[in-house]
């Protein structure tokens, strides 16, 4: 039976993480909200099994997974539950643990990008907090993206394995997360990430080496993988660059 | 060996889940940084050891987690170790996942909880940055509290053994997590909080609960429970409550 992954339909979003675990792993998955409708799909439907009375243990927001019996959300927990069963969290508790830790760090990246264009409220239009998140975009470029970046670098370098990826010598969802945040501040951070990343070169080689994975590579040049937008996460808002 | 938990001496912070499930468990741990400067404590030697080259998998930030060979940061991924080493995982394998996507939920608060007196940048005063905090603070007591207290109400009144516990019926560090929300929400924004709680009986109930259980209560009638101030996460500044 393949695994169910619900999220919304139009961007890659908090889901992406979970999209590029299932994808590298050529898992059987669907994308529900990308569904026609009379199959479950839309928004409107997402929005429904959220609040579905039925479901002990609904999650808070999207991503969920469903997997049989099983209803997973918040995108790490996702991970930590798919990592060892598609090979993707390393070798040991130890090591997945790591994995799991590396996630985690994404995900607060992934979180401080987003307060950049929302540093007011996520329930108001960007333009109406446009000049707080000039503010809060400066600090995140100047400071957080190099620290972020720069605390990967190290882990990379300090990998007794080698550098080419974060966890031992074989592929990890946290790899893959890593991939998918580099991908996120280029397109919405063009210059400060190029300048961040020229600092780090062990990460652009990891997301380099990353996107020239077969099924990775395949599912980037697929109608699969949704462009980044303007309602997603990573928002390339000219004025928030420099 | 006692686990060694590494944090900021001065304040709750996302220590103090750790610090939590240490004392409601009775395990034995050394809060290093609160230790003496000769025994490793004080804020340099926490920052030393942050940046300690040695550390093959150093943490982002505090806190982390030490247990013989094991260095673990992030706060979720340290309860996620401990959870099921300390009894406070629930049962199985769905259990413990449930637990920390529960876990997860909680940390996502918390950021948005500091959030509020810090919108623009952590490395910047509350004072310049009043305005935004303002804007933010409204929104979070509005909207964002009831809708996280009233998640977990719900996650409470939907538990087939009972609202006592969020997982299944005996404690977990969800539980504990919760509660310490709970007691920095009413600290940080008393008014919205005793709202939001008016209308969440159960996760009142469950914070209650957790204060009188006899670890618990000894910890925090204890000299080892720091009291909440205005440098940690969960800060009271009258003019953002309301």
């Amino acid at each position: 039976m393949p695994y169910q992954l619900h999220y919304w339909p139009t961007i890659q979003g908090r889901g992406e993480f979970v999209r590029l675990a299932l994808e590298a792993a050529g898992a059987d998955y669907l994308d529900i909200a990308r569904q026609p409708p009379a199959q479950g799909g839309g928004e409107a439907a997402l929005g429904r099994s959220l609040k579905d009375p039925a479901v002990p243990r609904a999650s808070f927001a999207p991503p969920f997974l469903v997997d049989g019996d099983l209803v997973v959300g918040q995108t790490a927990a996702i991970l930590l539950y798919l990592g060892p069963r598609l090979d993707l969290a390393g070798a040991g508790e130890a090591d997945a643990l790591w994995t799991h830790q590396l996630q985690l760090t994404i995900a607060d990246a992934v979180a401080e990008a987003h307060d950049t264009h929302h540093p007011i409220s996520t329930g108001a239009y960007f333009e109406d907090q446009r000049d707080a998140a000039l503010q809060r975009a400066k600090g995140f470029r100047e400071e957080r993206i190099p620290k972020f970046l720069g605390w990967f670098e190290q882990v990379l370098q300090r990998n007794p394995t080698g550098d080419r990826h974060l966890v031992g010598d074989t592929l990890t969802y946290a790899d893959l997360s890593l991939f998918q945040l580099v991908a996120g501040l280029r397109y919405a951070f063009p210059k400060a990430a190029a300048r961040a990343l020229a600092d780090t070169p062990a990460v652009a080689k990891l997301h380099a080496n990353v996107a020239r994975r077969q099924r990775v590579h395949d599912y980037l040049q697929s109608p699969r993988r949704l462009a980044f937008n303007e309602e997603g996460i990573f928002r390339h808002y000219p004025e928030l660059d420099g």
